[in-house]
């Protein structure tokens, strides 16, 4: 960020008045430049207990299996990005049951918000930036190709969960470790 | 927006390839600059039953009560955000209990994360946004001076849950309705 979006002028990093983090601060009109974590909402569709997963067709990680996700858009609602997503990248209609990941990334600025959903027809097929689409027996998983370690979280408590019958809301952060991504679990919930 | 913050030409509204909606794109550089939601997080702080409130001392809302909250920062977590807050607006140390509220507000681009947490000591006192800071017993929330919907929900929740001693996870939107904001609750939760 090197201009002022307002007024084209050149930005400077400082901290303004009456706050305590450097912020771009426009050196002619004075309009400060506030940069945020993005939101990424998704879907987990099912199908009498099968995962709908598509193939990424696309960068980072083209050729890779993901959950339907995506960012959130200005207007919406987490809910509706997480089935509009699922509508694009797999030309699939869900019916969302409940949140059920929040994980943070603070290395990348982004907070997952998946949601559990069910999948209510067979009809789909591979959107814009998918090469394939396709429904998962939790054994079939396909865990040493999975795109993001957010998914690949996801799924794990997925897994575990539908074992075990009892679906609860799982928070934490993935935390870079050297070239490991580890799991935190927030307080309060049990490991 | 009206210039490109990476080269300082003039932005239009367009498409961008690949894409479905309009966004600003560089006349001369061509990158799209995307807007995004902002995430607010913050806490309920309890002491033994009582509620920690911050009078607001800034505008929007001058002089009126709310929870200690916040914009989530880059590099942080939402549980990280919603700790800061609450020592910056309450001088409060918090232990986090556990997420209790998402409150999409789309009508201005927000989605609340409200965390239960446990206020661990008395030592707080008003911060540079805040006139006063008080424990409020649930009987005394000064229900006609809250500053903010999100707030009054997520307290009215709260009071709710913890008459019955049960806390559950609460997810919605806040809908703006002419003059009044009504909460539409998530699919797949009790009304």
């Amino acid at each position: 960020m090197k201009y002022c979006n307002q007024c084209g002028a050149e930005l400077v990093i400082e901290i303004p008045p009456a706050d305590n983090r450097p912020r771009h601060v426009c050196t002619r009109c004075r309009t400060v430049h506030y940069q945020n974590p993005r939101i990424v909402a998704g879907c987990i569709p099912v199908w009498q207990g099968g995962i709908l997963l598509c193939k990424r067709s696309i960068e980072p990680r083209a050729g890779l299996w993901t959950l339907p996700a995506g960012f959130m858009e200005l207007g919406e609602t987490t809910v509706q990005t997480a089935a509009r997503e699922t509508l694009e990248e797999a030309h699939a209609r869900v019916e969302i049951v409940e949140l059920y990941t929040v994980i943070n990334l603070p290395h990348i600025n982004q907070v997952y918000m998946m949601y559990r959903s069910r999948l209510l027809d067979l009809d789909f097929s591979p959107g814009d930036e998918s090469e394939a689409v396709a429904l998962f027996a939790p054994r079939e998983i396909p865990w040493g190709h999975l795109a993001f370690p957010t998914i690949r979280h996801t799924l794990d408590f997925f897994v575990e969960d539908q074992r075990a019958s009892t679906f609860r809301l799982r928070t934490g952060t993935i935390v870079k470790e050297g070239q490991a991504y580890c799991f935190r679990i927030d307080p309060g919930q049990p490991a």
